[in-house]
């Protein structure tokens, strides 16, 4: 049997504020066993443009990010941000280590081509994403001897090319394709942390979480209407990675990383009442 | 017989230039077995912080941080100086690994207390230079274990207090504290790259680098103010490098790391046409 793994992603909202943060932090150092931690600042990166009088484009929910911006994001991202993360993990007892894809080369990427998006009875638009990478492959191998050598990776959402260049990635990405690419060492739970108590059945009531949905209750509510929007692609990429062997995603709160809530995305299989199992 | 391990410190200047960053990582690659670099990157601290309207305060060459400098410092070497090195040095095929003193808890630190200092005919000036970190240990079984395992470390001047905090460090610091405390794992060369060609007999000529420095021959250099100035600190803290076990010193241009030039500093005892055997 695999050893667990639990990997964690926080969002930038999380991680910009003091309380949440100090909260956050708390519970992710007293996580049990090997855990990886994920990281975004879009919000911080966002401020510190402006301060810098460049102005944040996005498209799509995604940063265009030209070379302005990737300056920015590469100092943000891989120093900002994840470098306070890891000092404050070691200060908790947690030895972090701080990784871009760059580092080690544990993740490349390539730069992604611009796109053509054609809406109904418009012209179509095309998009430039800047220096944005999608992931071409993670080093499962030099991630697990990390893990296993007792260390917890912190990653920030930028990787490489392997010419040169740091590309800006979305760091929900980075989180299932690290989480994909490690279910072949251990027994993945995949955490993303966000602004609701989990996917909800009414938008409007935040205790309307569904405790548990399989791809056959996915199909279902995606007929009747009762997931829709942003919430589709979130649970799409959550059954992507428990189809390429993560044991399970949970999507919950910030303040509920120890799997005790939220909504645990599982396969059909599985009992549904493994949120009692975990955490 | 130990197995050699060669340290290079860049200074910000070499890093900001992009024909001598290209020259220097190209240079750097070339170096045969294990290495470690440590990068400063001052100018471009000085640079961001002014546009975001921060005004750079120095005292004796030594950086004022305060909360908002070291939010830059923190951005400019651990990300973007860093991760840029770090993503190119991989293009190089060199498997580089960014590190500050707060990942793996490699170096920890205190954060300086006030000092005072007192001119002659003046009145005693005290000087609080913020977060900056005095080096207390380097934990060298870690960074022998991550060198040994064919990874190069990129060095950050940033160290962390095991409380949360990181601290600004000096990058000259960090690369003796790191080569001394390597030199009981490895035969350690640290290199100092530089903007003159070594030290010089002649401060006006360029080619009157003297070739090779023991502690004696300090001592008379000192004597006779051969060398005065910036460069006694310099040569003291070589010099003490070498009494904790380091191999040997060399002082030389950015260009030229690959320790075929310059100034060698040694103990006295070693022969002094070393040059010739190393590179």
């Amino acid at each position: 049997m695999k050893e667990k793994l639990t990997i964690v992603k926080v969002g930038g909202a999380v991680v910009e504020d003091e309380a949440q943060l100090a909260q956050l932090l708390k519970d992710f150092s007293a996580i049990e066993g090997k855990k990886v931690l994920i990281h975004g600042g879009g919000r911080r990166a966002t401020q510190t443009a402006a301060q810098l009088g460049l102005e944040s484009k996005m498209v799509n929910g995604r940063r265009i990010t030209d070379a302005d911006m990737l300056t920015v994001v590469t100092m943000v991202y891989g120093g900002l941000v994840n470098k306070n993360l890891v000092a404050r993990l070691q200060a908790n007892g947690v030895n972090a280590l701080g990784l871009t894809g760059a580092d080690i080369d544990v993740i490349r990427s390539h730069r992604r081509p611009p796109v053509t998006y054609t809406a109904p009875a418009s012209e179509p638009v095309t998009i430039d994403y800047g220096f944005v990478g999608d992931v071409d492959r993670v080093d499962d191998a030099m991630l697990a001897r990390i893990v296993n050598a007792g260390i917890t990776p912190v990653m920030a959402p930028l990787t490489h090319d392997g010419q040169g260049n740091i590309l800006n990635t979305n760091a929900d990405t980075i989180a299932s394709e690290t989480a994909k690419a490690l279910a072949s060492h251990f027994d993945v739970t995949l955490i993303f942390s966000f602004e609701k108590k989990g996917v909800l059945r009414q938008p409007d009531d935040d205790d309307s979480v569904i405790p548990v949905i399989t791809r056959a209750d996915f199909m279902k509510y995606k007929a009747d209407g009762t997931i829709s929007g942003g919430m589709l692609p979130k649970i799409e990429n959550a059954l992507s990675a428990i189809d390429a062997g993560v044991s399970r995603v949970i999507i919950t709160l910030a303040s509920a990383i120890d799997g005790s809530q939220g909504t645990v995305i599982t396969t059909d299989n599985e009992d549904k009442r493994i949120l009692k199992t975990i955490g």
